[in-house]
C-alpha cells in the first residue's frame, strides 16, 4: 500500500481554490511518514525515543523561525492558524482598545468581536478598494490605550498584501507599548518576507503551504510575556499544552523548508499562471478585484449579476475547482462576504465573486482549461438570464 | 512506499507507555490515508468534494457519540484532550466556584489554577491511596455556588476507576445547575461506560486509543449553551473554530469504533496482561499503587527507594519503554508526582514510581520479559545502592 506520490487520484480535476487549502505534498509526506507508526512516541517522555521527538520538535522551531525570523523570535506550534490568532488577539489584547481591520480572516475578526463583548474597546480600519488597509486611517485609531494592532498580511479573499513591517514601525512611533500581530497565513511560504523589528506576533498554517491539516504556529518575540492560550502539561514553553502534533508538526517543517528554498521561483511561476489566467478571461464577463501588485497566489474577480455558487457547482461539474470568498466565511452563512462589501463593491458584485487561488503544483494548461471553463458557464448563465 | 503495517519497525522494544500516547493503528491508517493526498479538501468549501467532506465529519460524530452517549449529547472535535478540558473548565466555569480533584490530569490541574488567577474561586478534593477521588470530600465541597464540578475518570497515574455517573448523579442532588464535566481520555476506548443523564461535558483524545496526535473532542450535551473556546470560521457549530483536521478526524472515529467493536474482548485481554505483569514483578522490589478493581491499562508500582527515571533508562537500554507517572507532568520539572503525593505516598517511596501501560497490540511474551528486565535492574540497582 503507498501513497499515491505526486500523482492526482483524480486526474480530471483542476484544483484553484489553494487558498481554502492545499494537496499536502507527496515528498514531505514520504519524509515525514516515518512519525505515525515508527517515531510514535510522546516527545514529552523522558526515555530516549521520547527525547529524541523532543529534539526534532526543537530542530523544527528553528528551522522554520530562520526562514522569514531573526534570533529575537520563537516559535510556538498551535493546532492551526485560527488557534495562533486567537492567542495573539486573547492574550495581546488584554486592556484599553484593540485596534485591526474591516479586512482581517474571522479568526481574527470574529475573535476581535469575541474582545468587544469582554469589555475592550475595538476600533476598526477601513479598507481600500483592493482589500488593503486604508494605512492613515489604521494609524489614525492608535492611541496610548491601544494594547494591540492586527493586520493581515494578506488579504485572503483579494490577494491585497498590507506592507505589516512597515505599518508596525508607524504604530510602534505612535505607542511604543502597543503589540503588533500579523496574520500571516496567506503570506507564509508565498511572499519573499522577513519580519521586521516592530513585529511582535505573526500567525501561520501548515495547510496552506502543502502541509497537514490541524497545524499551524505563532511566532512570538522571545522577550514579549505572553500569557498561555492552552494549559496543561506545559508543552511549547508552557504557552501551549497538549501533546505535541510529530507528524503535523514534521511535515509543516518539511512544507516550509521546500517552499522557501524555491519561494522567488515559485512566485515567478505562480505569477505567471496568475496573469495567464485574468488575460484569458473575457473581459465582458468578469472585473478583477484583486489588485495587480498583490499575492499572485490569489485572483479574484467578479462575474458581475450572476451568482458565484452557481459558477462554483458548473464548474466543478466541468473538472474546475474554485472558491467564492474565504471557505472559512461559508460558515457564517451570509450571501455576501464582509470583506468584499468592505472593499465599497457594490451587492451585484459582490454575489458573483470568484476567487482562484494557486498553488506551485498549478500548469499552464490547467490554467487555460479553466479559463476556457469559467468563460463558457458565466456566459451560459448570461445568455439563460437574458 | 508504504507504511510497515502492522509490524513494529524497532522489533527488539517493548512499549508499555501506552497510556503516555499509543502506535497509531496501521489498519485504521490503510482506511484514512485517502484523506490525506486524495480527499484533501476544505470541508467548509462549497463544491462536491468539499461538501462530502463536511457530511463525512458529520457521520463520524454521529458514529463516536454512539458508542457512549444517547441522542441529548454532541461531538465537538478539538485539537487535542487537553483542548476539551481548557474549553470545559474555561467556558464551564465562569462564575462562583469550581469543585475538582487532586488527581486531575495536568491539562485540568491547571486549568483550574488559571481560573483562581481570573477570580474563580478553586477547592480541590482530596484523594483515596489509590488516586480515587474521596467522594464524600468531594460532594461536601459543592454549594449553590458551585458552577462547575471536574473529576477525571480514569486517573492517568494510577489507574482507579471515578465512578462519574454516580459522582455526577450526588452533585446535582446538591445543585441541580452544577455543570459536571469528566476528563475521560483515559476510559475512552477502554472501559465499558455509557454517559449518564447527569454528566453534561467529557473529554477524549485520539492519540491513546491508536489515533493521531492533535485530534480530541468534547463531548457535550445538546441543550447546555456553551461559549467557544476557538473564535472563527463557524466550524464544528460555532464552538471550535479552525479548517477541521480530516485526517485526524476519520482516524480518531476509525480507531473508536474499531476499540468499542472489542471492548470487553480487549479489557479481559488487558487485564490478563496486568495481572500476569504484576504476578511475575518481585515482591521484595516492588509495591503497588494501582487498584486492583482500577483500568487494568495502567499498573503503577512503587520500586521502593530507586530513582524511577534510572529504571526507565536502564530498561530503556534493555528494551523495555516504560513511564514514570505521567508524561506531560514531565515539564513541571518537579521530582515528584503531584498527584502520587496527593495519594499520601512518601516521597521516599514516591521517587521510584513507575506507570506500565498497556495497549491491545502487547502480548503475554512480552509482559513475561518486561517483568524479567524491570526485577534484574531494580535489584541491580538495590545492589549497587547497598
Amino acid at each position: 500500500m503507498s501513497f499515491a506520490r505526486g500523482r492526482r487520484t483524480k486526474n480530471a480535476m483542476i484544483y484553484l481554490d489553494n487558498a481554502a487549502t492545499t494537496r499536502p505534498d507527496g515528498g514531505c509526506l514520504e519524509q515525514a511518514k516515518q512519525y505515525i507508526l515508527e517515531n510514535y512516541y510522546n516527545p514529552s517522555a523522558l526515555y530516549a525515543e521520547g527525547y529524541n521527538l523532543h529534539l526534532l520538535l526543537k530542530r523544527a522551531r528553528e528551522n522554520m523561525l530562520s526562514l522569514i525570523a531573526d534570533d529575537c523570535f520563537s516559535l510556538v506550534f498551535t493546532s492551526c492558524g485560527t488557534e495562533a490568532d486567537n492567542h495573539a488577539l486573547f492574550c495581546g489584547g488584554r486592556r484599553g482598545n484593540v485596534v485591526t481591520t474591516l479586512g482581517e480572516h474571522s479568526a481574527v475578526f470574529s475573535a476581535a468581536n469575541e474582545l468587544k463583548q469582554r469589555g475592550i474597546e475595538m476600533r476598526f480600519a477601513q479598507l481600500n478598494p483592493d482589500g488593503s488597509v486604508d494605512i492613515d486611517k489604521l494609524i489614525s485609531l492608535v492611541d496610548s490605550k491601544t494594547s494591540l494592532v492586527s493586520v493581515i498580511h494578506v488579504n485572503n479573499e483579494t490577494g491585497a498584501i498590507n506592507p505589516v513591517n512597515d505599518i508596525a514601525d508607524r504604530v510602534k512611533a505612535v505607542n511604543a507599548n502597543t503589540l503588533f500581530h500579523s496574520d500571516g497565513v496567506q503570506a507564509f511560504g508565498k511572499i519573499p518576507f522577513r519580519l521586521g523589528k516592530n513585529i511582535d506576533l505573526y500567525s501561520i498554517s501548515a495547510h496552506k503551504i502543502g502541509g497537514m491539516k490541524g497545524c499551524g504556529a505563532l511566532i512570538k518575540r522571545k522577550k514579549l510575556a505572553l500569557k498561555p492560550f492552552i494549559y496543561g502539561g506545559g508543552q511549547e514553553e508552557g504557552l501551549r499544552s497538549g501533546t505535541e502534533n510529530v507528524f503535523g508538526i514534521k511535515m509543516f517543517e518539511l512544507a516550509a523548508m521546500k517552499k522557501y528554498s524555491d519561494i522567488r521561483k515559485n512566485h515567478a511561476h505562480v505569477q505567471s499562471l496568475n496573469e495567464q489566467l485574468w488575460n484569458a478571461l473575457d473581459k465582458d464577463l468578469f472585473d478583477r478585484i484583486s489588485p495587480e501588485n498583490g499575492s499572485p497566489y490569489i485572483l479574484t474577480v467578479s462575474a458581475r449579476g450572476v451568482r458565484g455558487e452557481t459558477i462554483l457547482h458548473e464548474a466543478d461539474d466541468a473538472g474546475l475547482i474554485i472558491g467564492t470568498g474565504s471557505a472559512c466565511s461559508s460558515n457564517e452563512k451570509k450571501r455576501y462576504s464582509r470583506v468584499i462589501l468592505a472593499c465599497g463593491i457594490a451587492e451585484e458584485n459582490a454575489d458573483g465573486i470568484l476567487r482562484l487561488s494557486f498553488s506551485t503544483e498549478n500548469t499552464a494548461e490547467e490554467v487555460a482549461e479553466a479559463a476556457k471553463i469559467l468563460n463558457k458557464v458565466v456566459k451560459n448563465r448570461r445568455e439563460i438570464m437574458s
